[in-house]
């Protein structure tokens, strides 16, 4: 006789079962609240009791892994996330009721990497702006064109030197541009480190944000700080939209305040300020940095090795609060 | 008594006028057509005889310069383009004149290195496409979205591994691509070097172009090379549009034999091939690899420094061909 399967539940609609929705359903029991007709809330309490292991996303409805949500799963042993950040899951809640959490570690540090710097070459010379200009049969009417801004020697700030902030550096320097970094702590590298972001502001043309959203770094980017960073400045964030003031990017945007900004999140995803529709020094995207067939594979695997683990009784793969 | 100035009369309407005319206008006497209401002929007839130096762009009306156009000015002396390229200068015509040629030689390398990277990340990481969606308010109506490729692992190769060419490979490798190129003679690099252009497309996922465009090298891309990448294939063209049979690129483009294309330049500018501008794995841009700030002033000192060279009897700064 086979072995009973384990059975996972799957909330926030993570883009993985897009793409691997028939492997995972045959390891695991999985319960897709999107496959069924029940209402979230009594789909979940129709199989809460069983449910071991929870795969989910920071993006969609049911995201929100809060305490009152957790309350329902009183057989819960784990959590995967696909995500890097944690930010959506209640982690204090998860440890006072001895879940573990696993995330999607660094599995998509490069990607996300490389589409940061590729958002900041995009910004700095214009290239989705010369696409549209093209596009919209503009080059034959107007002759003349604006300069764009040399990527070279740009003073470049990374605020969180973790796995992406450390690829973003790393990229960038083949470019020719002058690395610092703000971060909790000193870290063993030889850029120059600034504990305080007004001060990195000061130092630098260009903020990419890829630190984690905590209570720390919440609206850690505001008004003060583009004016800080000035008219020839430009922000690129990858992280997590509530890590800059929306409102307050929007309007420095608006009044030309800072030159530029490269988005790939936002604060109230999918909807993003229509403000910005308009500008053509701001390039958007939608939360898709990490959007690659070869992270996706590798998450995957992650996934998988992270359920069977648990189930095995061996270390997660990925742990970020182990049981 | 001030000194007569040097006559120089400039065609093809150079971009550098736009940003440092009223310089160069103090430094020389300079004759440009369209200040004029003479037909450019007329123009041509009315100065060729006192004009001393030259200088001229690749784009535009009246930038060939061809033998014909070189036996109006009896007294010309040197031409300074405003080009990396000559191929819109007649060399041999200007060997046999005794005519100086100089160029912009190295001065945007790097510019140009950069943009083909920014390019080529957007074409994979679908940049301009994913601006382009969310600019048109796709995003809270369409959930689900295409995996990009992952930049790191490809394999570039660069066609032509001269300035340009190297600091493009020197770029990518900080990404994790794996580099191989094609020259017309072995270069002391590292990388692999293959002197045809299909063994390159067999090794190859990525071809970046970034050779002169000469005899040999007009239509060294045709649908056989686009064939040979394949289906997974990327082009990436910062150099000259007729390297690459654009017609049979738009048909490999069309019917999928390649997945895309970032392109800067194009045969017949500032025309676009229309069939280019509903597809959404190509990145189009208006021959501004070039067009930085930056680049421009360093361009607007090496265009005085070859004009006072000629007139002081010293060596030229960019020499193409010395007289």
């Amino acid at each position: 006789m086979a072995e009973p399967k384990c059975e996972v539940i799957v909330l926030g609609r993570p883009a993985v079962f897009q793409f691997y929705n028939e492997q995972l359903s045959q390891k695991f029991l999985i319960h897709k609240p999107w496959e069924s007709s029940l209402p979230l809330d009594q789909f979940i309490s129709t199989h809460a009791q069983s449910i071991q292991a929870m795969i989910c996303s920071p993006k969609g409805i049911g995201s929100q892994i809060s305490s009152s949500l957790l309350r329902l799963f009183q057989s819960l042993r784990l959590i995967v996330t696909t995500s890097t950040g944690v930010d959506h899951i209640d982690l204090v809640e998860c440890r006072r009721r001895g879940i573990a959490v696993a995330s999607a570690a660094t599995v998509f540090s490069e990607d996300v990497a490389d589409f940061a710097v590729g958002l900041l070459i995009d910004v700095l010379r214009k290239i989705s702006a010369a696409d549209r200009f093209v596009n919209n049969g503009l080059w034959p009417i107007h002759g003349d064109y604006p300069l764009a801004s040399k990527v070279g020697g740009r003073k470049v700030g990374i605020v969180g030197l973790g796995s992406i902030g450390r690829k973003v550096a790393k990229r960038l320097e083949a470019f020719g541009c002058i690395i610092s970094y703000l971060s909790r702590r000193k870290k063993p590298v030889s850029y120059p480190f600034y504990p305080d972001v007004h001060e990195l502001a000061t130092k630098c043309d260009v903020l990419v944000i890829c630190c984690a959203l905590t209570d720390e770094t919440r609206h850690l980017i505001n008004k003060e700080v583009l004016l800080t960073l000035g008219k020839e400045g430009v922000i690129i964030n990858i992280a997590r939209g509530a890590i800059i003031n929306e409102m307050e990017l929007v309007q420095c945007l608006e009044q030309g305040e800072i030159a530029g900004a490269g988005l790939d999140v936002f604060v109230n995803e999918p909807n993003v300020p229509e403000e910005l529709f308009s500008l053509d020094n701001v390039v958007l995207s939608r939360h898709v940095a990490y959007y690659t067939e070869d992270s996706f594979r590798d998450l995957y695997e992650l996934i998988c090795g992270n359920l069977e683990a648990l189930f095995l009784n061996k270390p997660l793969l990925s742990p970020v609060l182990d049981d």
